[in-house]
């Protein structure tokens, strides 16, 4: 059985995205230093990507257009839209956790769970993220879109590694 | 001019204390281990401790009835109840800001603005915080009071140490 992975950037206080979606804040605190800290190990143990549709939508339209950043992963996008499906990207309105579930069960390397809030936080809710790998931006941004929801049972986590890298650090925790 | 310092500790997910203000999950992931973190070290650092009434409160109530936890500080404890000073406690419904701003322009070690959310969200919004000092316990809460507001102003970070202790993380930020 292969792992679920939230792999995600937020601010101390929170915050995955400022209120407009923006994330030209995501970066460490020397600007000029382009050290991408532990992700290109990280991308090294997935073939699998799950994302929701606006995150998809902001990856295509304005972060990386006409140069899709996931290349021999197999990606998929929670839509009710009716999209063709490409070689490697797979449009569903399957229900998240059974997809999750499904995909779970699947032989294969790990999955890493890309975002937004609204697919994380369902996942959270469900128990569905194996692993937390979340990397703190040193910033607190002050208003945004929350990682997390509030009215969540608790989850106890172990944390099984640390990094820091150009101000940020990155946290790696599996469930107790 | 010395440096006022949040020293608190938060859930992964931002919150220092559950709903009803319970603190009994502030703690690392093996729980027989009794390691304080850098607790020892960073109390060297300052003479002056700000709270808020329900913090202190709690703090001779439930947590450590008749045993004061911070002989040989002066500790401040805002309200507007009068309540007379003690040697080494004095109860000011000063304006926070003000009462900051002066106790900087004291000669002496560091102030540690200890809590609780109010207090905290405050400075926050106000600027007066030198130094975040965060540790992050190994826990998603899912629920409670969290450390910070939304609506602020962004506040840039500068990391300047990471230490972990039984699955805690402490974070040693100054601004950029």
């Amino acid at each position: 059985m292969r792992d679920s992975i939230l792999y995600i950037a937020m601010s101390l206080d929170g915050f995955i995205a400022a209120t407009n979606g923006g994330v030209d804040w995501l970066r460490g605190q020397d600007p000029d230093n382009l050290d991408r800290g532990g992700y290109d190990a990280f991308i090294k143990t997935v073939d699998t990507v799950v994302m929701g549709y606006n995150t998809y939508r902001q990856i295509v339209t304005e972060l990386s257009p006409g140069n899709w950043p996931y290349p021999g992963l197999r990606s998929y996008v929670m839509t009710h839209k009716e999209i063709e499906a490409t070689d490697e990207t797979v449009f569903t309105d399957k229900p998240l956790v059974r997809l999750i579930d499904e995909l779970k069960a699947e032989d294969g390397k790990n999955i890493w769970i890309l975002g937004g809030a609204s697919i994380a936080r369902q996942l959270i809710k469900e128990n569905r993220i194996d692993q937390y790998h979340i990397a703190i931006i040193p910033t607190i941004l002050g208003a945004g879109i929350s990682l997390f929801d509030s009215g969540n049972d608790a989850i106890d986590l172990q944390l099984v590694d640390c990094n820091t890298s150009n101000g940020m650090v990155e946290l790696q925790y599996i469930k107790r």
